[in-house]
């Protein structure tokens, strides 16, 4: 007898599952359709797994983005045919540039639906191009023995491909001829496998595992770095990932060096335990000329994607440049690399500090220091008196922010406030940003999948990122956290570009949108809260964190000219002091 | 002296546009950012071109699909670099599939600066893959006079294939270097060429270049359609586009044939003039077993892409199919197309209704006219004492619509329903839906891009199509046609299909969403009005029609259960009339 074909379609989706699960992937965020429903029949099967229904395709992989971003896991994302996979397509290119694992599944028509004009069916092959780390089409659902195995390392293959020294997206496409529902007599269950692989998935970390180790034998660069790297040198920390013990390696190296550690807000070595070297300040530092000339370096370790900071970019144009990443990206837009190491930043750090080296200039790294701690204070006491503006906000998020818990930023403006006026702390504080294409899309998404991944995440929004992805406004309702929105009438970031004052800047560039936040909001079932100050800021933040409902929208009226203009002539006076330190 | 870069920059894009506009352009849709300030600046000086600014980019592109579908024109879409373009590909997809004209003009880092880490950078080369027709990348801009030449002919290049035998998008990527923005002495101004090449654009029409005519003399199959073409058979006509003397050369060739023509919602032939052979309740007739043997055709010839009804879909399996297309499409998911003919349909009609073939089978049309007045007939009755359900809001909804405007349908239930209750008029009503990919995707903003478009058109979408293009909303606020939204809760497709009933079947399927549409519409400055009976909806509507401010949204609540029995007992009726006609 032949047997029912929407068990097929079932048993063959479990085995799939069944290696995705074992493969380390806990958490499915899935968008309503029909054809995709063996995928949800087996999913539902799976106890280890978490579902997530989300209505917009774009929502939903943002969403996943975030949970995958929060939990170093590989995360399915589940949609029907047609152009519904497209709507991913943005959050794949985030995934790709930021080197985080997805796992994209989308339901296909059969092979003779396709090019045929039949409904909701479009050409899917290969859809997200060179964006993926890999695609397969595995064809219609077989239930030989051979196939159930071939599916179950298939499912294990792509979870292991997402995660590796290249982490990134891979996709399935994956065809399904109805009937899409088993019959009654359907016997499918998941395999047993999992604990035993599960593991497995563990021991892989994003962003760290590298292809490269001191023992290899395959390194004989060793004297060129010793004396590349000594005399007045830098270690500049892109947007990253750095484990606890990564970290401690790190700063022993910068201390065994006698060089600054300049770090990116993204870097993850702004806000946690750190050293002296480490410093911040460096957006404002750099723009005093003089200073700028007299810190100049002769080298720089970098590790990581190219920093936030613009003008430090600017700066290190031309300093030859040893950059350090795991990953396959070749992050030098200045075109100053002679050397990319292809390692795990904690084995180098260590491995590098252990080498000879001359004895450091033990003033170049004091100059710095002293640098980095007068700026704080001009910071501080140029704020005390200046009228309140986003950089106290940052400043008072900075400090009240708790231990081990999360802030995502959003790009444009809101990182590169963060990027001038955070400072540093020592307790830990992770800093989320989807860097990878700094795109405007996705941000609610992004914060209610990080929060949904595991740490809890506060996030700074501009006004338009927040109107970009109003999808997401439906996955806010729950979270412990707040969003908060800078609301200072549209892309503030054009004020400060050449564009600024151009015949249509309002309605072409900097495009504010007349909509109440406040009602928005609370459409959305999302407490909102406006503050335009100091002391109502302060309050908001603190109700918003403390209680143990839900957080809601708090919406920051900002004057972004009073805002650009304290911030100017903050500058303005750094470059009049005669002296720095 | 070396020229300004940004005057550079500039005058390469005026030229690019002075070609886009020569080629027939008139809208363009830009979504803020920095990189496609030459493009935006070099937009604003081409008189011809209205602007309209969307912040969401996938928005704008269903945005800007709607202005092309009104207008018949290439549409224009400016972006910046980075993920930005992705989010127009749901909209690429489905223009693609319906053969819309698009241009796509993304902005790009310049080639140093592609994978190297920079800012807001990733691979968009060929990012649509298949979807586009041509895709170009002419490099840096330059301003020699050959330069300039090229960029003119390539934008009526672009604008021509975008037009051409087979429409649909195109896809520029314009690399730029800083500066963006050209010094005070830059001189550019638009050419002057735009009005002698204008009218090259009105001689093209969506869907109706063909590239094969009768007296090009390769045509060897006369006899054989002529043998064909005779007794027992149907001409169906799925989602095209027909001129009205096209839609008449069809008419004249159904009575020389002696043939029922049965239209698709999204046709065109459904409202408007006609002569008898015109059936619009096949889906209802054909679920009577007996009717549908009794009126099996020998052959159909079919016009456009493959109908809404799956009814008629499965019933015509089998049959042997003459496609009429001229399109490259093959619309054949039965796989039963015997002979494809590449043809405008108006040409094609008028030749065969000038061939010789036997006297018709005048009892097969009567047979067919009789029933289909039959089933108009029975289905009034039936409704007069039926309670309030989607099937009168549809046929309300037909019957006041003006003359001459739009109805632009979503996909899943709406256009079923359209399909099933519609019946048909005299007065011309354009039906819209996108179904080349019949996503759920795009409706709000289709709708706006619609009206802008030149067709006072109103939407009947569903409760979760409206809430997956919430963006769209923000498009709405002006619109003199209202956006009907039927409230079910839900995806209520799922209810009539084999996933109804399934474990999780309401979270995972059908999932509602729980939002006060009310509020939401209020929020984006849309009056709303709820109602749920009849004499409700008619003041409703009448009320958002006649009005000339905004129209806003008619929300309609509808039991669905209710909705779908009534539906079911009618064709349970239908089934047990001894005779039909």
């Amino acid at each position: 007898m032949r047997e029912d074909p929407g068990c097929v379609n079932l048993r063959w989706a479990l085995a799939l599952f069944d290696g995705l699960v074992a493969g380390g992937m806990r958490h499915l965020v899935l968008s309503p359709g029909s054809r995709s429903t063996p995928l949800v029949l087996a999913a539902q099967r799976q106890t280890l797994l978490t579902l997530t229904p989300i209505l917009d395709e774009r929502s939903a992989a943002f969403f996943a983005l975030g949970v995958a971003r929060a939990s170093g896991r590989p995360v399915g994302l589940v949609c029907t045919s047609g152009s519904a996979l497209a709507h991913w397509f943005p959050a794949v290119i985030e995934a790709s540039a930021s080197a985080i694992p997805l796992i994209l599944l989308s339901a296909d028509r059969p092979p003779e639906l396709r090019g045929w004009g039949a409904n909701q069916t479009i050409d899917q092959m290969r859809l997200f191009g060179v964006h993926v780390r890999a695609f397969y089409d595995p064809g219609l659902p077989e239930t030989t023995p051979d196939a159930i195995k071939w599916l179950r390392a298939l499912g294990r293959r792509a979870a292991a491909e997402s995660l590796g020294d290249w982490p990134g997206p891979v996709h399935l496409n994956l065809p399904f001829r109805e009937p899409l529902v088993p019959g009654p007599d359907c016997r499918a269950e998941a395999a047993q496998v999992q604990t035993a692989v599960q593991s497995q998935a563990s021991s892989h970390r994003l962003g760290l595992a590298g292809g490269w180790t001191p023992e290899a034998g395959r390194w004989p660069l060793t004297a060129s770095l010793t004396s590349r790297c000594s005399g007045r040198g830098l270690i500049c920390c892109g947007p990253g990932d750095w484990t606890p013990a990564g970290a401690a390696a790190l700063w022993r190296l910068a201390a065994r060096l006698g060089v600054p550690v300049l770090c990116d807000p993204l870097s993850g070595l702004r806000f946690g335990p750190a050293s002296d070297p480490r410093v911040t300040h460096y957006d404002s530092l750099l723009r005093r000329p003089t200073t700028a000339t007299a810190l100049r370096p002769d080298w720089v370790l970098r590790f990581g994607r190219a920093p936030v900071s613009k003008t430090l970019l600017n700066w290190l144009a031309d300093v030859p440049t040893i950059l350090v990443d795991p990953g396959h990206g070749w992050s030098d837009p200045n075109h100053d690399v002679w050397l990319k190491i292809d390692a795990d930043p904690q084995v180098f750090c260590a491995w590098l500090a252990d080498l000879e080296f001359g004895a450091p200039d033990q003033d170049w790294l004091a100059h710095w220091i002293r640098a980095e701690r007068r700026l704080e204070g001009l910071i501080a006491e140029y704020l005390d008196q200046a009228p309140w503006c986003e950089a106290h906000l940052i400043r008072t998020l900075i400090a009240r922010l708790p231990e081990g818990e999360g802030l995502l930023c959003a790009n444009s403006l809101p990182i590169r406030q963060l990027d001038t006026w955070s400072g540093q702390r020592r307790r830990t504080l992770r800093v989320f940003g989807n860097r990878g294409a700094s795109g405007i899309d996705g941000q609610t998404s992004t914060l209610a999948g990080l929060n949904a991944g595991g740490i809890p995440t506060t996030a700074l929004l501009g006004d338009l990122s927040f109107l970009h992805d109003l999808s997401g406004l439906l996955q806010l309702r729950g979270l412990s956290r707040p969003c908060l929105v800078i609301n200072n009438g549209g892309g503030r970031i054009f004020d400060a570009l050449p564009q600024h004052g151009l015949p249509g800047f309002e309605a072409l560039w900097r495009t504010p949108i007349a909509l109440d936040l406040g009602a928005l909001a609370r459409t959305f079932g999302l407490v909102h809260r406006l503050v335009s100050d100091g002391p109502g800021f302060e309050q908001a933040l603190s109700e918003a964190l403390q209680g143990s409902g839900p957080a809601g929208v708090i919406e920051v009226m900002i004057d972004a000219d009073l805002s650009r203009r304290i911030q100017s002539e903050l500058w303005s006076a750094l470059a009049a002091l005669d002296e720095l330190d």
